[in-house]
């Protein structure tokens, strides 16, 4: 598994939500997709392209989806309604735009950043598909989970920044 | 609403589902979308990237990817599994793939394609978070009925292909 990969994208989920929602995560060990084992209630997805390509997305629980968006917008949210959807478009927007500042000081070409996509719905499974690894990267809230899914093709790219 | 854009997703769908799956869907009338309407139980997302940047999606229901990924595999599929979840993949690749080859001879920008990623979950919906329009075009096939979502951004350049 590429360390700095992972480094980029746990460090950029940690200060974005610290600075947007003054939350404080705690990220469990990354590991290597082998199955669709990202289950959740409201997903973030967006697609990344440079010299490589990629899709990176955030899956969230109601609970921890609640809590950071109201932690974000000041506000109460009681439900997945369309504001807190915009939100969670919005995190997975500004993790990934961290992320990717991060990977192109180490090397990577610029990655531009297609339209992000909030999928909503009770216990929904997320899936990419491609035969390149797929990180997974699970973080821990007081209130709640949720994990990064990072994966990227032309992956020698990454793994010759690898430690 | 920019007409050769929704022509060349409705030409590639119904190519491709022709070719793949034997499949004749029948287009309905292509809406810009006001409200996250587009309800369904398997989702493809992609994005594709150029001097355009955008994203598209396409929502199943249950009845109509098992209709399709039946046909296009051979086999008979009963439940939404990842055997399926990788064919619902490679429809909205191969799709978009078509579209982008249309849309390159109209002069848009060579675009790349991100990693698609599939969604599973009863009656989740769908939401692209941008301030541009989204343009949604129904599909009916025998077996029920999909959508197929397009927005990109910097949408002058599609405008100005406008006839």
């Amino acid at each position: 598994m590429d360390a700095q990969l992972v480094n980029c994208f746990v460090d950029s989920t940690l200060h974005v939500l610290n600075v947007m929602a003054s939350t404080r995560a705690e990220p469990g060990e990354a590991y290597v997709k082998e199955n669709q084992i990202a289950r959740g209630d409201v997903s973030g997805v967006i697609g990344l392209i440079g010299e490589v390509s990629g899709t990176v997305s955030i899956t969230f629980t109601q609970e921890s989806a609640l809590a950071i968006v109201s932690r974000i917008t000041g506000g109460e949210f009681g439900e997945l309604n369309e504001e807190l959807q915009d939100a969670v478009g919005e995190i997975v927007n500004v993790i990934s735009g961290q992320a990717k500042q991060k990977l192109e000081k180490l090397g990577w070409s610029l990655l531009k950043s297609a339209i992000p996509t909030v999928i909503t719905g009770k216990n929904h499974t997320i899936m990419h598909i491609t035969t390149f690894p797929i990180i997974a990267i699970p973080f821990t809230i007081d209130d709640g989970e949720f994990t990064v899914e990072v994966c990227f093709e032309k992956f020698a790219v990454a793994a010759c920044l690898e430690e």
